[in-house]
């Protein structure tokens, strides 16, 4: 018999429309089939770390609903002894420079839209934050929690389902492959 | 004999007026005299990364003003092989998230000075940029030459010679010992 195919799964699986959709119609719904799907194949073995499953936990009004969380392992990665390419760590520098000078630029454009006040200020504020929000955070490892998602798929060599492509991104440069939630979904029904 | 103690040294030893005060009255003449030192001691190998060689180069108009600079040895970190624990990139990474929300709020800031209009457009877009520059870059590792003096004093095993506090901060968590301008004179001449 082969192994079982390691997979740490993300958050947004359950949480992102565009993901959950291949699993229920509601959150709720997806995750519950996800887990029924999981609890008939042996084929396929599921990771999350603690800090995701936490996550995870919250954005369920009322808690997770199924007494089937056991079936996914809630391994937290070994920090202590794991290390990455220093190589990565250059690039991730090179990266938040880059940001920072667009958060400037970002800065910059309001100030000056603040001086020609055109806007009232709740509303300048509101588009200043979409903007910093989308221009700084997508696209990069900005949570203990992604790090946690890529740390432990390496360790575990498995796979890491996820919708969100900054993480997947930064998995595949220290050679993760990653699952679409339409992939995960072949996956399991192909070991059903 | 005792192996020569190994020293990594940053450019600011010779560009920051209150590092090279140790060595000459200019940037010029520090340089100068810290090499003659340099050459006159066996207990001290200096190291430079190529990178931070051409900073410090390009620094000094006309170039290095000295015959003396093959006393430092520009050696490369090997970064191909290198790594780091991944627990000081958990570390940087919540470093950065806080300063992306501290650059978030002084945006903020200076959409609302805008508003108020009581500086000119020139005088705001100065005042936000240095704000920006203090608030996002000072403390940490924000380029590739500067995780190249880390990454080289840790390779081998020798002291960082820099008046970067953020550097200092970011070598201590990775067990390499820094040394500033006035201690790295006083090593000099006891092996003088």
């Amino acid at each position: 018999m082969r192994e079982p195919l390691k997979v740490v799964i993300d958050t947004n699986i359950f949480i992102n429309p565009d993901a959950y959709r291949y699993f229920g119609a509601t959150s709720e719904q997806a995750f519950n089939n996800f887990l029924d799907m999981l609890e008939r194949t042996k084929s396929l073995a599921c990771f999350i770390p603690p800090s995701v499953y936490e996550e995870l936990s919250k954005f369920f009004e009322g808690g997770l609903p199924s007494k089937k969380t056991v079936l996914i392992d809630k391994k937290p990665p070994s920090s202590y002894q794991n290390s990455i390419p220093a190589l990565l760590f250059y690039e991730f520098i090179e990266e938040m420079r880059l940001r920072i000078n667009k958060g400037l630029r970002i800065a910059e454009k309001y100030a000056r839209k603040g001086l020609k006040r055109e806007e009232s200020e709740e509303a300048l504020i509101k588009s200043l934050r979409e903007e910093h929000r989308v221009g700084m955070r997508e696209g990069i490892i900005d949570s203990k929690e992604d790090f946690d998602l890529i740390l432990l798929a390496k360790e575990l060599n498995g796979h890491l389902a996820t919708a969100d492509n900054g993480l997947i991104k930064w998995a595949q440069k220290l050679g993760i492959p990653a699952l679409s939630a339409q992939e995960l979904k072949e996956l399991l029904e192909r070991v059903v």
